[in-house]
């Protein structure tokens, strides 16, 4: 087995690049998000997105999540081997759908979605596989990417749902990925928000339709999601691992980023840059959103060093605002500007303590491409 | 074998987001590309960063290459299964030289470095593994971001490789990322370059060290490698499938592009945009390099549509140049703006003729992820 191999080396004996998850900050993320749930209680979900991982996901759950979230079907599949209370945060149109039916019936499965047609195609599913699954309602609260832009809409397809047995209305989920409220200063999109919710929960009622679970919340917003009034659940994905763009936007502390990439500089033979074997393969080309930070990723324990610039295989340190001059051969660690996309990149994660490799395990949702189903 | 399920569906049956390759498109770019080095008598040597496939390294090799490219020792060893005579155009600083010592004794290696450390961790894996490593010393051509900057540094480092037995000096690299000359109105950056090269190669025969071979050319400059006077060997990697940055800056014709991923659109939701489920995990995040095109990709056949915005699995189309109004549920393909980066998401390529998937291939060499070499 690899994993076993991978046991008991120092960092220098792997092959780079190679992503690391510092074990000791993981367990500290994940039992701190349990907490402050638990403190408020509100139901924690983790998005899987973020680690794509059996292992990660059997330690949030452990720690008490009551369920996870995932975002395509064949996610769904991997983790119903450790968990049975699913939320499919995404909805399956078309031949996608029916890869829900490779879902255990013992795993509860709730769906949310902002489409009659998206309904229509979960029917079918649940109707094949003669089992109950849970609807949530996809609103729109700002953002502008994916759910109903308004209460009348929504409340039209709960109906739809509820005249889609075996379908079951379950709740209306909703995602402020637009708003950056960790600080105070930005209150006011925060407020403008729960009272936005609060209308609509008004109406649902009204309309006879009360929801019994309201999933909100998002990465920037994660440690105030109790100042949502009504928000009875929360997906946070990132806060597993963290990153430069969580640590950037003030949801985490620079100490609190679990996730680096090790790398090796391959060439200083440019003056003024050093060459790393980390590129747009390795960290992805994520921006640092919503921030004024620049580059792709920065230098765990020389946050001031940053890769400028990247081509497929090679990242280019700017050395600029830094006396350290590295040479061939040295090991650095990146913190990429944002760690899900760097994960999907890997097949294996190493799992280290200080300088050394405790463990690894496998990206086990990773995969994008799947056999044909055969109808 | 998932190979078999795949074959003779129609596109509708795979779940999405689905990397598609236009098997006739390809063959054509391949065949295309052996000619045009055949007439010209330059060694074709593709970079197999782009398929990771062993299968179509063969279909290139078939064709005529003399050998294949490749930027990590992990795929060299990949791609020793299916051809005897690789570059590995990347220093293998550190624990990655020792990967070499899986590539078969009787597949001749070549590997290009710009640094005395590299020249000294790869002599130390020729001797363990009693075996002749040729080598071509890299020089920077004004991209900056590899390469000996100066002619005196470069021969310097020949030498030192000639003191490096079982190293062999086999010749000089380079790689004019920096230039677009695609047309002829950028014929200026061309003759420059040639230049260049005409005197490093003069100053290199002066010093006793004529190089065999000088590898050179980039996508952009692909069809005028001819023009470059030395060059006796080029590494064009994207060719074989195109994207929408090659057929941007005028390598390729739209047609030529090969590649796609097929998505499907999971909300029309918000007026004026469609949304799909290739998002950042699917379609990278690359910029259209050194062009004005927007966006993150082209719809195939309505290439004014562009993927204006993306999250993790989330594409936005903008609908606001068309007519067209997609529903949920309908199929797209997407051409990425940059193919390398794209492959390297997918397990799997889908190989297909008009609507049909006729078959299937691993992409061979994309993990990143290695056991623990143990010295």
């Amino acid at each position: 087995m690899v994993n076993d191999l991978n046991a008991g080396h120092a960092l220098a004996r792997l092959e780079t690049p190679a992503p690391l998850v510092d074990l000791d900050r993981m367990e500290r993320n994940i039992t701190r998000m349990a907490g402050y749930a638990r403190q408020h209680g509100i139901a924690l979900r983790p998005h899987i997105k973020t680690h794509k991982s059996q292992r990660v996901a059997a330690q949030q759950i452990a720690a008490g999540a009551v369920g996870l979230t995932c975002a395509t079907p064949a996610e769904a599949v991997v983790m119903s081997a450790v968990c049975n209370d699913l939320l499919l945060a995404y909805p399956p149109v078309g031949a996608k759908a029916e890869r829900l039916l490779s879902v255990p019936p013992s795993v509860r499965v709730t769906v949310s979605l902002d489409s009659a047609r998206a309904i229509d195609d979960l029917a079918l599913v649940a109707r094949r596989s003669d089992r109950e699954i849970g609807v949530y309602v996809e609103v729109d609260v700002g953002m502008h990417r994916v759910g109903v832009p308004t209460v009348d809409g929504a409340i039209a397809l709960a109906r739809h749902v509820r005249a889609s047995a075996p379908l079951q209305f379950a709740g209306v989920a909703f995602y402020p990925g637009h708003i950056r409220s960790t600080v105070a200063s930005q209150d006011g999109e925060l407020a403008t928000l729960t009272a936005d919710i609060g209308r609509m929960l008004v109406a649902f009622d009204r309309a006879g339709l009360p929801p019994a679970i309201v999933s909100g919340g998002s990465t920037p917003t994660m440690w105030r999601t109790h100042e949502m009034i009504g928000v009875t659940e929360m997906r946070p994905g990132t806060y597993v691992y963290n990153d430069r763009t969580t640590a950037e936007i003030g949801a985490c502390s620079w100490d609190d980023c679990a996730f680096s990439v090790l790398a090796t500089v391959v060439s200083t033979a440019v003056p003024g840059q050093a060459v790393i074997d980390a590129g747009a393969k390795a960290l992805g080309r994520e921006p640092m959103r919503g921030a004024s930070g620049e580059g792709f990723g920065a230098l765990l324990d020389r946050p001031d060093v940053v890769v400028a610039r990247m081509s497929e295989e090679h990242g280019i340190l700017d050395l600029s605002r830094t006396d350290w001059r590295p040479s061939v051969g040295d090991l650095v660690r990146v913190v990429p500007n944002h760690v899900c996309i760097v994960v999907h990149l890997n097949d294996l994660m190493y799992g280290v303590r200080g300088d050394r490799v405790d463990t690894s395990w496998p990206v086990d949702a990773r995969g994008r491409s799947h056999p044909v189903v055969t109808a």
